[in-house]
């Protein structure tokens, strides 16, 4: 049975999570980048990226997980290649620099590759490869983590639901945004429909002892999408991520070590400055078109609209922008009692209902 | 029925193509490589992307689709930025030029993305990818063409099986390569099935007038892997591949216009120079440990070895330069018969038996 719900304005909900993260020890600078990364994702409709992440956060700070005060170094390689060590920074921290840095890189050399050395809970990652787009860039990105979804052939969590994400600009449509875990559903997905009691489609996930099941409740090992594809898929991306960092993740999780277990991720990020190439609103012209062509095909149900990859979040992303994000009322107080907790601000009348 | 198949020795073969290209028109050096192309992927037993294509490039030169004459150009547009316009080269032409292209601006810029605007039948992308980690890079490969798979949501063939590479390179084990179509199963891997005459697994493919079937010779258009997220996938190629190069393929080919669905692909590669991050034998000693640790997971069936994207690939590619290439008796004969039909040598005693 879903919780009920209470839909707090986007602002409140920003300073809210923004004096949290002040108050468990970030900067007002980082506070507020990771408070705009997770409200995002609650305008755009992923609720399972939002702010509902916000205890998690503080729970590896508490442990020493997360850092609420990294020394972040960005080192520069190459004319198209950097590095950033995140020294456990929130991912919305770490991954919005690195996201500027391949921007900003980009514009000289046409493409740039930053890296992203151990951070925690990117949050979700079309959230940079928009912001490139928002520059009139190509943006791409993958992450890596510890393994919590099976790898084809194997019943255990052996690789991670690692996504990827690319953004591309476009005229009178909304930015092309493709943000997808490598599994079927990702965890947060699961958790959604074991809130709501609605069975899981089937090969989307096995039980803790490694049965297949529908049963949200049971569910506990993400399958990958199209089997050995989105196993791959997710394979490389460690090989990328956790390689080029000189940070492996998977061979370190699977060695027994109870370090190996801790949570952390790893990331690549691409800007790609589309101007080096063709006028960017040439390029929009073509996705414009491109979306056109896409959304006229004919339908299967003709009561069903043909969506493009990131077309329902910017949707939903307007409507809550002045309704409010629907937020599950635990949740809110939740998040009021750890901001009391913590010495922060409660803003009033956000339970008043 | 399957046909009764003969093994032909990679050299025979790969002598036997590059004859006919040579006769069809291309030069030596060219020929030699589409060739070697196409025979890697019989090697590695991708027959799907093998010498089968001969016939159909020869068809794209007799209508001037493809040329066998292709005034390339490689113009390098920023440091790590490069678009080479194929000129309708075959594939195998323009996207070794390019992946070297890559390898060689990624030595100096850390990254490189090398376009490739208009060219045909890009063979196995694997081939490329491979390439980047044989010289000690990271390589990636994307390919837009014509639409022949569903979009979801609608019954008709509405993007492409644009394939995605990404190969890394290893110390111990082979080359980790995945080389997969955005498909649940792309086209060739269909006819094989009609060719065998095994059933297509549930949601693989509709038939013409799209409706749901596992009747090989009834499948005419592939489903997405992974319902949105493989149809999405190959959107966004289709954005990256061809707007960039400002030569889109699917909004020509709905546009209604015949020349819209003439055969065309654009592609993009990059190469990532790992020793610009971190030893590559270190990078290889990561690779190697979470090959190794994959490869340990428990297995669901004992009886079934868990495998790492490549891995039967390399085995098969190390079988077949042994006992030769299993080729179909009818493809072998008809590539003879294209041979003498073009005035090329026919190498003795391939269909003796």
């Amino acid at each position: 049975m879903p919780a009920p719900r209470t839909a707090v304005p986007d602002k409140t909900l920003r300073t809210l999570v923004s004096d949290i993260f002040v108050a468990a020890g970030t900067s007002r600078e980082h506070a507020d980048t990771v408070s705009d990364v997770l409200v995002w994702a609650n305008l755009r409709g992923v609720d399972s990226h939002g702010v509902s992440r916000v205890p998690r956060y503080l729970e590896l700070f508490d442990k020493g997980e997360a850092n609420p005060r990294p020394e972040i170094v960005v080192e520069e390689l190459r004319s198209a290649l950097a590095v950033i060590d995140a020294d456990a920074a929130p991912g919305p921290v770490a991954l919005s620099l690195a996201m500027h840095q391949a921007v900003s890189m980009a514009r000289s050399s046409g493409v740039a590759w930053v890296a992203v050395r151990g951070t925690v809970h990117t949050g979700a990652i079309g959230y940079y490869t928009e912001c490139a787009a928002q520059y009139g860039m190509a943006g791409l990105g993958i992450v890596a983590g510890v393994p919590n979804m099976a790898y084809t052939g194997s019943p255990v969590a052996g690789v991670a639901t690692s996504p990827l994400s690319v953004a591309v600009p476009a005229g009178r449509h909304p930015i092309v945004l493709l943000d997808m875990a490598t599994a079927v559903i990702a965890l947060g997905r699961i958790a959604q429909h074991k809130a709501s009691g609605r069975p899981l489609p089937e090969g989307a996930a096995l039980s803790k002892d490694g049965r297949p099941t529908v049963d949200p409740a049971e569910a506990a090992i993400p399958l990958s999408m199209g089997g050995a594809k989105g196993a791959g898929m997710s394979l490389v991306f460690e090989l990328l991520a956790s390689g080029l960092t000189a940070n492996p993740i998977v061979s370190s999780f699977h060695s027994g070590k109870p370090e190996g277990r801790r949570h952390r991720q790893n990331a690549v990020l691409l800007a790609v400055d589309i101007s080096a190439f063709t006028p960017v609103d040439q390029f929009r012209a073509v996705v414009d078109d491109t979306v056109d062509a896409i959304k006229q095909l004919p339908a299967s149900d003709p009561s069903q609209e043909i969506l493009i990859p990131g077309e329902r979040g910017a949707r939903t992303f307007a409507d809550r922008l002045t309704t409010g994000i629907p937020l599950p009322v635990p949740l809110v107080r939740k998040l009021c009692e750890q901001a009391s907790a913590l010495g922060a601000p409660v803003p009033e009348g956000l339970l008043s209902e």
